[in-house]
């Protein structure tokens, strides 16, 4: 109960922020629906086209869809409001990032995927969605691009979960702790600012002389 | 036999849309080609993966490809040609639309898809392959972009299809009636100029000053 | 044995491909990370999608997935000695599209794909890792953009099997003679400079007045 609920707030999270950007990409009112929809429901059915589930869950029942489109819909009404919570829009997506994580894992474990797989398909559940919504709109994906930690805390969250369910927790107690620990990961990441490196320029060089050093010893 | 023909109509006509776009972009004649096949039968392929018919009918039987083929053959030579028929071009890209959505969620419904189920993917075939041609190019997809409407028809054609068939209509009328009703729409908006809004910048406010007028009534 | 070994050269080098675009796109290291694993593992997934084997067996063993973040890590770190190498990595990439070619191929005939369909998915395979990584740094993919050939070796390659396997050679001899066909088709065409042309502008006249001259005759 408690997850479909959560399950229901990654939906209108990532279809808000599929929303955000078509409005301010100055798309119709057809095109924000669009970007709604496919970034909230691009993960999961991702998700259950490599776990061999079709049709995807999103094309058997309405409550998906319904979810992304009012979503989609608040925002396209609401949106000068919603830029002032940037703030609050970065912590909803944390959450749904962090819950995709945790159920596309324990979906794919349901499914007879090996822990390893069921690993992957939660982090491919959790990143999706946000690489769907940034190609669609001509952009290189924020996944690829943005410094701060965005796939860690998801694959912390999937394998978190994947180890509670093999570990013998109930499986909500999995979902739970695969959700909090990723949607936390990465909340503290954005508060403590912490930044991803990009490749130096002379690395080997670096570590090469650092080898030396302490073989000079 | 009818649908047959329509069906490779609708084959043909994204092909040559796909072309087109290919040599306005310089491509070569291997990258006009590509455009051709991956525009023309995308949309298949994504409703054979969704419903899990694998391999795509596509992969399956050569006709196909070799619809997809001539017609991206026939704009790498005519395309000054073309350019002169775009008028038509519309025209036709229409009647592709129009009956790919009705076969895609016909499709669908054969392999035992929810109705709902079924429209939705009937929409996702009849707008796939545009979107993955837009993509290619890196371009926003036009769907997104065009304020014309385009997927409003598309989803009426599914949904047409799929009532007709639930109500007990003949396979090949529920084909016909969503495929002339998608179809049909799409040239009357194109002809009257119907435009989707884009998000204005004070919906909110718009809507609260309309209800509150209406309560001080 | 000989064909693992040279399957894992092909994830490796596509992987090297992702980082090295990933590094010079100012990616930070899990952006590279990223580029490696979807680039050297993408076509593969495609493939299985395609043929219905899910999860995908990059989602099920874990080898592929290390060979790609191993070679990625070393592209991170050596990036700058790899420029140098610019050409031993278009040596190695050719290798690494004949053997996904040849390999897609087999796999599909395995699966019970027809002869036609299993060409087809050994060219999806040997294209769609490189065709991803394009569309993720958002520019047209270097196989509709770049004029030399390189389409028609994969699809060279993957006939290639298909025909052999058909003719009742052993697995080996039909994996090794697509691949050798592929890469050094490639290789040749590369070495040559051999072009491949874009659509001219009056194509159509220049066919007639050749058509009119044989007439004359």
């Amino acid at each position: 109960m408690l997850l479909s609920v959560l399950n229901y707030a990654g939906i209108a999270v990532f279809a808000a922020s599929g929303a955000l950007i078509g409005v301010r990409k100055r798309l119709d009112v057809f095109g924000v629906w669009t970007m709604a929809v496919l970034t909230a429901l691009g993960g999961g059915v991702a998700r259950d086209v490599l776990i061999g589930v079709t049709p995807p869950t999103s094309f058997q029942s309405w409550q998906n869809l319904t979810v992304a489109t009012v979503a989609g819909a608040l925002v396209f009404v609401l949106h000068p409001q919603f830029a002032v919570l940037r703030g609050s829009v970065l912590v909803l997506d944390a959450v749904g990032m962090g819950v995709f994580a945790s159920t596309g894992a324990l979906t794919a474990l349901h499914h007879g995927v090996s822990p390893y797989g069921s690993a992957l398909v939660g982090i491919t559940t959790a990143l999706g969605g946000g690489v769907l919504r940034d190609i669609l709109v001509n952009e290189v994906p924020l996944l690829l691009q943005q410094r701060d930690l965005y796939a860690i805390p998801a694959l912390s969250g999937a394998a978190a979960t994947v180890a509670a369910y093999q570990w013998g927790a109930t499986e909500s107690r999995a979902l739970i702790a695969g959700a909090v620990l990723a949607t936390a990961f990465r909340l503290v990441a954005l508060w403590q600012g912490w930044r991803v490196p990009v490749a130096p320029e002379d690395l080997a060089g670096r570590i090469g002389r650092a080898v030396r050093r302490v073989f000079r010893r």
